[in-house]
């Protein structure tokens, strides 16, 4: 099982926010993990749309960070460098969003994990299809699935 | 036919700009209107990643933003006020952008977007699937998909 502590979540929302100018501006932040995998928080203001709800586009970015985020906890301890790509994705839009972005991206079963390492391990690289969710006032209102492509890089 | 002139393109600008932060943040501009349909551009230096590549992030958003401004455009003379939200999109990522970000908003046929209005028009409420395309070196690099609502608003 992938054991992630406060620093490690710290370490992620340091390199989101320096790595992608973009991630900076719309004040992302990996905010938990637990079993069902990692949380990213994102506040509204910053992420306001002409509606007063949350923009489309910034959803969207923040459960594709949650994805990849997710896939960078899950490569970190192989022992060697990875790149994390993003390669296909789907957004539905269920409902508005009116406060602040929590996306949650599903960590996967072990045996799809394993599979994933253990394929990253021997080839060099690796595909994982990821799911993130989005809720508002606890039902879901955006659902986001993402292909990611992992590739060792050293 | 729709006609649009730079006073438009400069309008639909300061709408993203003013009224979504985000795409300030991006430095999303409408640059250019013509048969094949809304072109959206943004530099490199806002919407670049941890590979010194475009965001993946940005060219969805980029992209999105071009189907959504193309739907401002095709509604502005309808007479009624219209919101325009995106439902569902699909993002495939074929190579990496290396320069600044241009999407194409493609123009549907006369048929699709007769249909389109005349709905709106008769029930209040219409959709509208785009496609948008971001290439790089003259290639395809980015292929968005979205459906659109729009709905009269008074």
């Amino acid at each position: 099982m992938i054991a992630v502590s406060t620093d490690d979540l710290h370490r992620l929302t340091r390199t989101l926010q320096s790595e992608i100018p973009l991630a900076r501006a719309m004040k992302v932040e990996a905010s938990l993990f637990d079993a069902r995998g990692l949380c990213l928080r994102a506040p509204l203001a910053p992420n306001i749309n002409h509606k007063l709800t949350a923009f489309g586009g910034s959803l969207a970015n923040v459960a594709a960070l949650a994805g990849w985020g997710l896939v960078q906890l899950l490569v970190r301890d192989l022992g060697f460098p990875v790149v994390v790509v993003i390669q296909d994705c789907r957004v539905q839009y269920l409902k508005p969003v009116v406060s602040d972005i929590e996306a949650l991206a599903l960590l996967p079963d072990v045996v799809r994990i394993d599979k994933f390492l253990r394929t990253l391990t021997r080839h060099g690289r690796a595909r994982l299809e990821l799911e993130a969710h989005i809720p508002a006032a606890d039902e879901p209102a955006v659902i986001f699935s993402g292909q990611f492509v992992a590739a060792r890089h050293d």
